[in-house]
């Protein structure tokens, strides 16, 4: 069970008064909402900066008729088979696939992988981005 | 089948031996490879700039055990199935899953579309990143 | 006068823990003062995605023995002297010349302009930063 | 003198095409301008990643009246003096300063030392860019 905390803030009047009304634009029921989505953003931030085990999500469009391309993206990763949760595929039209890559690891490895794997030649395009694990990001 | 073309360019001699250092180092085989990405690269930017038809790559991060927010999530990806592609879940630990949704339309309609799913109540957070749909990314 | 309001936010306990630990770290002095931080960083990214008047810092690097660019560069920034706040010139070495350009509006005309500018012919690299112009940002 | 060097390069014809056609867009004259800016930024990020040497542009805006805090910045530049190119001041309105930092170092220097001017207690929010200095790049 997530116990909640209390304590108070003091914030200058003109602040609070923009803070509270950008946050009724974004549907936020309350302050303490919102600044706990705001502290999630600033810790994953941090999980970044000091190389703590992060998750990557990486993106990659490739033709699908390039030779030998499946097999040696499956090589790659089952090379980091430890590091990798999961794999999905879509065709995207007869000609072009995008397949997702979830990574779990710290940034640095992860980086470093998704580098390897966008160098392959006949990868299109690939862009790659992180979230938390979640350990430590109570979801309230 | 891919029609190869080609054609001349100049370049500074100074910038073209940096150029050559750094490809080989990043394990390029010619300058022709290395050119391609960094036109497929400019290419995805001009369709982001222009509000092109892209794939969007949200991943999530939220607790497991918060009421109703899996059922949230499934109503708001219902209202724009013509867009969603896939949707991978994992079970990261005990209390965190990590969701990946693959979505298919317009720069600002995914842009739009992942904000409201941020946003809902539990979700810990939430990034995006962009890919191109491959039309026009021709990948030799 | 700065008046400050006092008001009381609730936290999972857990997460309260991480982010204390984290700003502690940071050199914070108390919560409060991180969390006015973490809510100026949100409304600067707000200003930017409602289009709202902002203030843009453009720097350039280019050669300055490029014939005419100079002259090109000044009269791109007199079509728009009513936006340029301010410019900087520094001489990095002696064929390189750095220059900051301070220019004031919505996000979209300053992009716009940016752009103009980055792509005259013998500009080397261009970079544009945001930041707000300070009003409802109170500073305490 | 700048030597242009001339060398062949082999494009898909659609990937060519649309490239063509982006560029066009854009204002450029021919491929070589354009491909020398891709290749320009390519290694302005390479500079980044391997944190060679290279410029840093910092905004910062903060209140005026806000008790010896232009003291505590100009104390931390001093400390750097070395590293500090030039410092723009502009006085944005009657409560708001806008103060731009040119920084010259490595990569990983600039961070820490905008980072620790970011965070002196009555900076309301400050934004770092990056450019190259020059060398390699030639301009042409």
């Amino acid at each position: 069970m997530t116990i909640l905390k209390r304590f108070g803030v003091s914030l200058p009047g003109d602040l609070l008064a923009r803070f509270d009304n950008e946050i009724e634009q974004k549907g936020y029921q309350n302050r303490s909402e919102a600044l706990r989505d705001l502290i999630r953003d600033y810790l994953v931030k941090r999980d970044l900066d000091k190389n703590e085990e992060v998750v990557g999500v990486l993106n990659l469009v490739y033709g699908h008729h390039v030779p030998n391309l499946s097999a040696k993206l499956n090589d790659i990763q089952h090379d980091h088979y430890h590091n990798i949760l999961s794999n999905v595929h879509i065709h995207l039209d007869h000609h072009n696939c995008l397949e997702v890559i979830i990574i779990k690891g710290r940034y640095s490895e992860i980086k470093q992988l998704s580098d390897r794997i966008i160098g392959t030649r006949g990868v299109k395009h690939g862009e790659l981005s992180f979230n938390s694990t979640g350990k430590n990001l109570s979801g309230v």
